[in-house]
């Protein structure tokens, strides 16, 4: 089902299906969009990466917008897009149907729909399907950046290698998007790619945790209880793929500290508006009360270890309910996190773009 | 805004205005309600408790029901009740609408709400509108029931000091609602009682980790990406005041794991039904591709600190625009984690039956 | 189940039961409310009013309003209110459960609900759930007049004796809330109240058409499709009990006219702003494509006659399955078309108020 | 906006655009889908049919279904199509930015728009939209016939000459998709094909009534007040362009009548079950207090004269400001309710496809 109050993202698509896309319904209108900028921001999820942690698969993961774009400028009426699948491979997924994948959505899936989903590469549960999610945060980044907001995202950990680089919570991260490896301290990222690789030998998959961070949300934005910043962009994040946990500033540290040290002192504005009043800190993460502080907001998000690994695993057959051993073939991403980093980025620019059309932060038209 | 999708709740109140309540549009109709167990439920969130960590407010939380409820059954139509407020004290608020408390939503709130909303108490940022949660998921724990659905919830931190006892993810946890303190491990529990009376003492204040288990969730409820459960009940979570972070299964451990050791291997089912397959294990935490497996569903949650603390803190006087200095007076929790217990396990109910109900896993009565 | 997108409006409450009610999800903060206008203008929906239209129950449809509303003004959190039933003889329609009224909920009622709905007084059925309604349209209609939103209903015609006062479509309807008879022409309105008591004396009812209009909507306020004017307005009025029709502009005449003579050609601005291009004429009634014209929205909306009369009728005994006729007990309307009335009025301010925040046409709080 | 709850439809696309397409998001899965009827269903709706109503645009409009479709059936997530715009001639729309069409969104979409839409040949407010509806109705029409479902609609009137065939509301209408023009009286077809083609020969246009029934909707579906049958296929059918009014039963007659005479008495149920109640008549058009009786629904919904029309009409200026006559190039219908006669039956069906799936009504999956 669709995401959003004010403007309605619906995806479709399945991994191995003619094509997968969304419809955004609808960006406020005359936004001018650089479908090039869009291209390369998609390129960073696309599959056939350079690396150890990417998928063989290759997809250009090229866009068609179909509709509600006009003379380079969103038309305020429901923007389409249609990405083909190019690269498919069904073969390899014939036995999934009968030997479900641990830890995929193999079985569920199939309990869900009774068996009438397409279970090719997964079907609609892919991975594939970020693609058109990233392309709709996309969108909804470059709305978002002609008011100064900017949303970065990195790798703070892999397979339990960190990258303890500290920036401070009262700044924005770094925009990395154009380095091969999105994490902060090079080094490890090395160390990461290593460790990726060695996973990928030992037919095994590692999981992580992404960082993102978005600086000029203005103070003001999100309501109590269900419509609480948290709460809105928890509802996104936890609609991406393999995501087992959500925090907001401090998380579960904040939970063992004390009320004295996990308050953010308001210090005076530098104008007199209250809507600019700072904090000495951030531990919240950015919204107090549900609602943005102006400050970042700061997030991180836990990725479990991909799924399908090409080791021998325990299933069971579904036809004859028994126990059996299954090895995955298929081209799968041993780590999928690098990959997601845009698509985390792309998830929290949407969810915050609907938050703040409802708040009508935004003139319906740009200046 | 309303929560839910074939069962829309909302909220209504502010903390010291004349009443809090809910809407439930709509329960199923025919479900007999034991209003005396509810008002047990309730009773465990209720402020006045005799223990360190509870607001010295004396409510007793007396709800009325209003509407959709005849003959001691729902009516299918909406369920309206009304909890009034009665032991108010407004007069303690009175400086706070010019002094914030730091780290509660006094300044965002009156930044959202241009200064109109009722700031007395926190006004509908309270705590206090947890009580018609509370209450709204008491119908869904009581519908739920008749279905064999289980829900209970346990601290496992609190100030640092954690409860160590190991359930097995592949089962529930008891229920240890008629205990006076919600903590398996008794003597952990008389260690975290003595930690929130000290940080009682020294006027500052403490936070924590709750988990929470459902089980008997028929396996195959959920929907790819936006419907996720986790996501559904994310949102549900995010909307607690306090919470900080959520985890479903292994949470952040889980991207530190290896897919090898995280996926939940599966094994023959008991009657050779798909629903009954079962897994070996449940790092997953009950749901894989965002879809219930069957087996226990597991959530953490992190609470911060409450933010409203006795000693001085550092504010901002907002008509002068200077560093202000700021003792806050008002009766208020030391540590929120102990009466959010009963907080989560009606918030996850609601969440779980709406999701269910979406499925048609209820018939539209009962037997 | 609620209506809006912005300010979402949930009814609660039965006929019998304690109360009727309603929560608004919510109004922007910082609007005033005049209490006594709001209830003058319940009052003209209230039951017991001196004429042969109204049942003889009498209640005072005093609300209390328990939440959002703060030292005069809107607090932009959720805005309830409670009506209390005071004046409820359950006595008179013990007999309904078993021997439905013909044209009414009885049946169809205990079908959808499976017997657990309250049957008293046609229960959450009733038209006393209007009581609520109008509460909330009445509360938009303060807010849509500090923008200079007139609305005024009028009645057209009731049991064929229609008032064929020609009022221009480029205008609003005058304002005779205060009259005692809502029609425009006096003579006419003398004519249906004679018309609705000689069919009160038969033991029948009549039904009958009312007009409502708004003035000062600006242009270009809906969107093609789902969210068209007609498509919002039309949900709410058939969300009206007894309502059968909905025409916007010249309606079914329209379907009889020529593209030459129903086009409503456009006038010069007299500011040369686009928003302020009027017509010639207003056949369409105020929108084109689905978005206001920035003219007089005008809508019609054809009312059955009251299903519940005391003549007797022939109907069903549903714990025998065999023919009975049924003789109506209660106290009911014999034409409901007049107290509807500010129903309809409130009906469309609700709507038109959730379009315009929906628009950003006001600013989140008033200058 | 999308349309809907258990199952959401998103349109998206402009008339002289890439392509026009939906996304239901999503279908229950396991539905074979005949995809030879679902062409031949959007053929009766299709430009460029041998009569003097059509326009001269000829578009096959082929639908491809690019996710939700697998082995023949409906996976049970989002169902996407896209049809590609081949026959497009922007340059007939060049002035029309300038200079309004009377009666069209020309104004108020560049209004709402802030001149940011597609304006060749009405964009996304074109009736082109109708084909993508017209799609997921067909698919919607194809699951409830499953269930007996059968839903067909009829012209009734055009130009002001009336098929006064006379069909008893206790029964459907007869299917006559296969007809060349959708009236039951032929010969008065001829009168209506006669008038057409002289309204389109004096360069002008023609409104009409189109009839629908649906058969075999069982007793008990809807909702009282936002959720009545009414109200949700009222939203409906007013999202069609060019609809003036909606009917429910006898509609407007249904106001001049009394009670005595607009009940409908209940008849014994055949086989005892409270559902199979039957009515002696159905004044009421399928629907008591909102919730369907399991009689036909019937309404009737006027559409008004076509806007564009080629005789010299006044427009304005929009660069000058100033009065301007405009002749309407590109290709037209002189009346467009003939080919709105599938549109209507498939706006129809997927309302019911979305409230019966709310209710339980079908099994998650086909027998």
């Amino acid at each position: 089902m669709s995401f959003g109050h004010l403007i309605k993202l619906s995806l479709f698509g399945e991994s191995h299906g003619p094509a997968v896309g969304c419809v955004l319904d609808a960006p406020p209108p005359g936004y001018s969009l650089d479908l090039e900028a869009l291209a390369r921001h998609m390129a960073r999820r696309a599959p056939g990466q350079a690396g150890p942690w990417s998928t063989s698969r290759k997809e250009a993961d090229a866009f068609e917008i179909v509709s509600g774009f006009y003379q380079g400028k969103t038309t305020g009426t429901p923007l389409a897009a249609v990405i083909r699948n190019t690269n498919t491979r069904s073969g390899d997924y014939a036995n999934l149907a009968v030997v479900p994948r641990p830890g995929h959505a193999d079985l569920t899936g199939r309990i869900r729909y009774k068996g009438a989903n397409d279970p090719n590469g997964g079907g609609h549960f892919s991975g594939r399907v970020t693609a058109p999610l990233t392309f709709a945060g996309g969108v909804a980044l470059q709305i978002l950046a002609t008011f100064g907001i900017e949303i970065h995202a990195r790798i703070v950990e892999i397979g339990g290698v960190e990258d303890r680089t500290e920036i401070s919570p009262l700044q924005g991260l770094p925009d990395i998007s154009s380095r091969p490896f999105p994490v902060l301290d090079e080094a490890v990222g090395t160390q990461i790619v290593a460790a990726i690789d060695a996973a990928r030998r030992s037919l095994d998959s590692l999981g992580g945790v992404i960082e993102v961070r978005a600086t000029g949300v203005p103070a003001g934005v999100g309501s109590p209880f269900f419509n609480r910043v948290e709460s809105r962009l928890g509802a996104m994040f936890f609609s991406i793929n393999a995501v087992r946990g959500v925090t907001f500033g401090d998380g579960f540290a904040a939970s063992r500290s004390r009320g004295s040290l996990n308050n953010d002192p308001p210090t005076p504005s530098p104008d007199g508006s209250l809507a600019h009043i700072g904090r000495t800190s951030n531990h919240a993460g950015g919204a107090e009360g549900g609602i943005s502080t102006g400050l970042p907001i700061i997030a991180r998000l836990a990725f479990k270890p991909t799924p399908s690994i090409l080791q021998e695993q325990q299933s069971v057959n579904l036809e004859t309910n028994e126990k059996t051993p299954l090895s995955v073939r298929g081209r799968h991403d041993p780590c999928i996190v690098v990959r997601a980093v845009p698509v985390v980025e792309s998830a929290m620019a949407f969810a915050l773009l609907d938050l703040m059309l409802e708040h009508g932060c935004f003139p319906m038209t740009p200046a």
